[in-house]
């Protein structure tokens, strides 16, 4: 019977090593998915570049290996670039997001030395103008746009395509207002634009369609407020495969498509073509990383359902709470025997909707074995929570089949260090 | 102009005071709950008790006021059950769940004398009896059966009542196997049977339901198997008010109608009427519990809709997002201003699916107001998440318009207290 090998490494060694749940990131995974990166748009875009987006998962191992990489980071809050200073990461790489950044965040932003502050919104505009004048340095900036594509149906729709908390609008009766209230600020340096239209997502269609409506205003911002675009952010949500119901487009398929476009349409408008960045998240690291359970407590339900319960769940994972997220899975033990049981995988949450996997077929699973969820490495460990009080479970970080800690289990005492 | 005040406390001076995020509970309220569940139950039937729900909220102060009040604790973890033996709460009032209870937790419950463990399946029934025959004491335990009750419909669903990774099966083809090893056990003290037929219930319907299928069950433990059914735990899940469109009956009402049934049933069946505990979680904490956050962008999306952004979100309460929960809220400053404005409140997470509360008419929210969301003292402080590195809120602690920290504000230094 073959154990299940994760790059290099006996999961099954790994759990008796590390304890379970336990979180497994593979830093060669990622540093292969970075290689593709630089091979299919990096190396062949003069000027581009890949900011990594930390939302995903932000470690400080993780930020040390895409640092030395040479990759730029997107933070979205005042912790994300606190860490990411704390990791060394080379601050003139980050760019700051959200769409309500504090007074404190910003100020933060300017101190620690950001790349780029990517305004939300005229409110924030007018905060962030007040705040660097204080220091007496003007901020590069980028404006986040809503582009107005749903990124599901890849249509535009009439409402939903601007119904959004983030960014600013491109509608003729919106974007003026803060178009104008951006090029006479004093203290923000008007560097281009940014858009995102969404998570997870299988093709270029909805970026294109972002995009073309971007490029009309660039070359509006250029025409009507002498706004030059030197720089473009096409955002990320470049889906992976976590089970085989996903088939999404290569990177290059998504970078190739959105890279001509830009230069016939920059091209079509006479605009020079800005330098353009990306911001993968999910793409990078989901599939680098795995989560190994212990499974416990069966239950036959003769004729309805069979649960196996393991020792994590939607504290976490909350993915398939959240979102209806599916997994594939394994038990690590006996990864080459028939997949002839199908389960329902429970967590132990005191809570009917945790369920990990609902009907998958496994390998009959007995209370001992180690079960390997596959593509746990994007929003698990950083959307985690101690619900139940449930420790957090460790990260081990592995390289060829050596692996040490990253991050440590959380403890029973841990859970009350805040309590007076 | 009002300003909110909440049990005595004027809530922008909290904001000021604390900062924001900011969870304020009120013990004074939640005192007068415990009054409440006195008076309409406890002191009513004679042999009664109840055990609070500590997964709703769970904090080493809220554990002293219910041990001081002489209350019961229902705890589902060995973190739960770590922290109510730091708390010096008396174990011997304490109840351990949980469907995938690990052996170390089992341990920990046994070392300190929790008062019951809720077996939940026959996987756990062995390994508990295992690991009390180490310590050579018995166990004094209740069996959580499955009543086959669907809480939001009231009906007997012919798959559903059954699909459940809680409990045991009260089907003839399956009960009497667990009942078997439940009646032959050396280690296990079988007091009684726990059933919980789900969350936030408006009336006594589906417990009743339920109550009737289990009291067949214990006529047939009786009968079948000499086991003699003294304790019964009917568990939780009464609702409360979280906006106008919800009406939960009083506590009293759930209580009436099933100790009436109760004693009707046993007198039928010739049973005895066995100790009867309930486990308030939501009910006792929701209302006592509010959540302050500052106003920071907005966005108006002409036509389409109006985004008020806070300085919290689905980190602090996740509720919306997982269940589509919906809130009341008011501008603490403006209490008493007309609520001519209708908004959307944002969280700050960079998701878009971080949305507090959808198209809710509040007074003409302004950056740097105070917002405060009601009825949040269940399950946000309790399933809070550092997602985006979002530190996490303090909590207050008032009673008739004092007010002392109970939790402090989680760091940027704390979220990386467990990276290597």
């Amino acid at each position: 019977m073959a154990r299940f090998t994760f790059d290099g490494c006996d999961t099954v060694e790994l759990a008796k090593t590390y304890g379970t749940p336990l979180y497994v990131l593979s830093g060669r995974m990622i540093r292969e998915n970075l290689r593709e990166l630089r091979s299919v748009f990096l190396d062949r875009w003069p000027g581009s570049s890949a900011a990594y987006a930390g939302k995903a998962l932000q470690t400080l191992d993780l930020l040390r290996i895409l640092a030395s990489e040479g990759m730029g980071l997107d933070a979205v809050s005042g912790g994300e670039l606190y860490a990411a200073s704390r990791a060394g990461f080379p601050m003139e790489r980050v760019l700051f997001h959200g769409n309500n950044k504090s007074g404190a965040e910003l100020r933060l932003a300017l101190e620690l030395g950001v790349g780029r502050v990517v305004v939300d919104n005229p409110d924030e505009m007018a905060l962030l103008d007040a705040i660097a004048g204080e220091s007496g340095r003007r901020v590069p900036v980028l404006a986040r746009v809503t582009p107005g594509v749903d990124s599901h149906t890849h249509r535009h729709i009439s409402t939903g395509q601007l119904d959004s908390k983030f960014g600013m609008g491109l509608r003729p009766d919106a974007r003026d207002g803060w178009l104008g209230a951006l090029a006479s600020s004093r203290w923000l340096e008007p560097r281009g634009f940014h858009f995102h239209v969404g998570s997870q997502i299988s093709g270029p269609g909805s970026h294109r369609m972002a995009l073309e409506a971007t490029v009309g205003l660039m070359a509006h911002a250029g025409d009507a407020f002498g706004l030059e675009t030197r720089e473009l952010n096409m955002g990320g949500g470049f889906g992976v495969r976590y089970t085989e119901a996903d088939a999404p487009a290569a990177l290059g398929d998504f970078t190739d498509a959105l890279m001509g476009d830009l230069h016939r349409l920059c091209g079509d408008a006479g605009l020079p073509v800005p330098a353009v960045t990306i911001e993968p998240g999910r793409w990078l690291v989901a599939a680098a990383g795995i989560t190994l359970y212990t499974v416990g407590s069966r239950k036959e339900i003769p004729g309805v359902r069979s649960y196996v319960s393991v020792d994590g769940g939607m504290t976490d994972n909350p993915r398939p709470a959240l979102y209806d997220a599916r997994y594939e899975a394994t038990v690590a033990d006996r990864h080459d025997s028939p997949r002839d049981r199908v389960v329902t995988v429970a967590g132990k949450c005191c809570e009917s909707g945790d369920i990990l996997i609902r009907d998958i077929a496994l390998q009959d699973p007995r209370p001992g074995d180690t079960l390997a969820v596959l593509v746990t490495g994007a929003y698990n460990h950083s959307m985690a929570s101690t619900y139940n009080r449930t420790p957090r479970p460790a990260m081990v970080l592995t390289d060829s089949g050596r692996h040490r800690l990253s991050v440590r289990r959380e403890t029973w005492e841990d859970l009350l260090s805040r309590e007076l």
